[in-house]
């Protein structure tokens, strides 16, 4: 699809800075950005113009970290830490993905709030069902939307609810899943999903190393998010350095050719740092979870300086909103917390930067992805923010700010994935 | 208006606990309420009756810390800290109420927002120009909710557009702003609001404690939100043992008669929070502006273990949101944050907490309010969550959660303020 939309552009020149273009025009030729532009280049002029007049346009969100079956349950059951939580609330309601009719009705929930909010790319677990897995894909696939959907693993330390046979059995359902989706859909990609270490075996650890190496495919999983979960993984794999370490030792922990979202990451360890860092691993950074669980505040700043890739995600049902311009509120919020209760030294986050995290920063997982750049897959937000009503007279910076901290599923006006107009 | 709701009722038996009736009776009879019951009284038979079926029905939600003329700029301007953001947004657009014309615009679009919310009662800052305070009481009370309004004393230590020229002169202003307000309206008071110590004089303090004799009104004002602020207080007020004793010299800080709400209290000394309990000084916690000015979190578990007053606020513009339920889940958030972070012997506040702040605990500052306790005054709200999609069976208490972090203004279905129906 070739065309140009009109309107205020905004988006990051750099992690720090915004580009803003009043009235400006971008280009889009088979689902690539070919730049954004004061007026339209000559060799463009023959494209057809989408004229949005004075609303604002802006690089589609990127949720690297959202639990799909648990969405049924969000907005509730903040009461218990993670382990207890789980336990109590989160395995019971994923068990019922055994049944595909319950699925069904509510992934269909999920996938319609997706589509209708600002999210153009996401990165999902699903549950360790097969059938609701695939059903999942299936919609989210038609959804339009970009996504990367996971079968969760999970062979130990799980509820009889809620646990796969052996690692055999959940290594052969993993690879049929993987290539059953891989043929059926073109925007929905299988990524592998060790729930995280507590629930996951050596020997299942070691078979989707090994599944990665055949398959190339990414890996997601929960790394530091709460104090009783790293001592739990300290007891269960006393050999490690660090937690991070644990998924490493199975090839499951980023390096040239595994890319891989560590959600969480509130405490990790110098040497875990150290580790996330050389080897590449983004954080999905979900600050609204880390304060509903009561897991602390993730050092955003610091990760930042050093060069560690960050995107942002709902964490759904953690965090309660899909909404990832409140997970770019929520992390400027808690970062501002963090320099004032913990350590000073790390400044909070400014709005172009929570913006970046939002858009390039989680978006680069899925390769060029988050901005109007050249070259970048296209997904663009047109965003109407005239039922925000106010006295002032405020510039498009104002309004994208602003955007950040209001705006809801209805000031989504527009909404383009890799060049295909889905909302 | 006597008249009978049903529906799904909800609200606080105790602080830490709720009442809830599935498809009860709340019985109103003169703006008053006469209970909540399964069946409705023999005596109130005759009565009509609204079936609201599923909905919920629960208190109204009562704000006690908001600045009407910062509605403007919600969600704009985050990245200072208080002072530096009083001078540099806060300051310039307030001084703009000196224009009637814009006055008018601006709180129309602030008074339109409260009244399609949640929010039934209000204790809200003007500025220091009298004739835009009056206007923004005639909205207020065209509405229909019961609000206190203060029109604002500065008189040192502020910018030249916004100050007042001396304190006579701004305690002249304030006596007839008093008076015009007192024979004016009858849902909306005057309250007495001295901005914060830094800008009031001792004389214009002085003559508001005499104000406040004379008229028996209460008193609104800021307390130790930030450092920057408690440092240059005590420079200002040398002889004050603390921040909160330098309103209370002028008579300006709670004890009998002189009901006081000091917004933020979240670095308030031993001895001020001694002085806070003594007086029934209630504290406006404002968790959103906490973390949006960087300022950190009050410490409300140990408020309400020895008995303080609390209440919540937006502090629009401090906080983004006029909503009172999404100022609930961010006390319920901080306050998880403060006992990872600060403090482990503080407990989180639990969801019947942060609904009781809401409601009553913000409520009786108004008198008998924030309940459907027999003798309260009648204030509910029909919320309803059909659009709130699960996939999952919920109870009334879950309900109430889920509102607690996903409620929009589009939930509120009905709103009855003392009896009156308002939407």
């Amino acid at each position: 699809m070739n065309l140009i939309l009109k309107g205020n552009i905004c988006y990051n020149a750099t992690p720090q800075t915004l580009r803003i273009l009043e009235g400006g025009y971008l280009i889009c030729e088979a689902g690539i950005s070919k730049g954004a532009f004061a007026e339209i280049p000559e060799q463009y002029a023959n494209l057809p113009v989408m004229d949005y007049g004075e609303r604002l346009i802006i690089p589609g969100l990127c949720d690297i970290h959202v639990h799909a079956p648990q969405y049924a349950f969000r907005g509730l059951g903040m009461d218990l830490e993670l382990l207890d939580w789980l336990n109590t609330y989160t395995f019971p309601e994923e068990s019922k993905y055994s049944d595909l009719e319950y699925a069904d009705k509510a992934y269909q929930f999920f996938v319609d709030d997706l589509k209708e909010g600002a999210t153009t790319r996401a990165v999902v677990f699903g549950t360790i069902h097969n059938p609701a897995t695939l059903l999942l894909m299936e919609k989210l696939e038609a959804s339009g939307l970009i996504t990367m959907v996971g079968k969760v693993n999970m062979d130990r330390n799980s509820p009889d609810i809620l646990i796969e046979d052996s690692a055999v059995k959940s290594l052969a359902d993993t690879e049929a899943w993987i290539r059953e989706s891989m043929t059926r859909f073109k925007r929905t990609m299988p990524i592998l999903t060790p729930r995280f270490t507590p629930t996951c075996s050596d020997a299942l650890m070691d078979g989707l190393g090994r599944l990665q190496i055949k398959y190339k495919l990414p890996v997601q999983s929960h790394l530091s998010e709460n104090h009783g979960e790293i001592a739990w993984v300290k007891e269960l794999c006393p050999d490690a350095k660090c937690y991070g370490a644990a998924y490493d030792r199975h090839g499951l922990f980023g390096g040239a050719g595994v890319p891989t979202i560590m959600a969480h990451c509130v405490w990790s360890a110098d040497m875990e740092e150290d580790l996330i860092e050389k080897n590449g691993v983004f954080v999905g950074h979900c600050p609204q979870s880390n304060m509903n669980l009561s897991s602390g505040i993730a050092p955003i700043r610091r990760f930042m300086n050093r060069g560690i890739r960050v995107g942002l995600g709902s964490d759904v049902a953690g965090g309660s909103q899909t909404s990832i311009f409140r997970a770019m509120s929520d992390a400027i919020q808690v970062s501002k917390l963090y320099w004032r209760l913990v350590e000073q030294k790390d400044a909070a986050l400014t709005v172009p930067e929570a913006f970046y995290l939002g858009t390039r920063g989680g978006g680069s997982f899925f390769g060029k992805v988050g901005s109007f750049d050249s070259g970048y897959e296209f997904d663009a937000l047109v965003m109407d923010d005239t039922d925000i009503l106010s006295s002032k007279t405020l510039s498009v910076e104002n309004r994208l700010e602003r955007m950040i901290y209001l705006a809801g599923k209805d000031n989504v006006h527009a909404k383009y994935v890799k060049g295909k107009q889905v909302k």
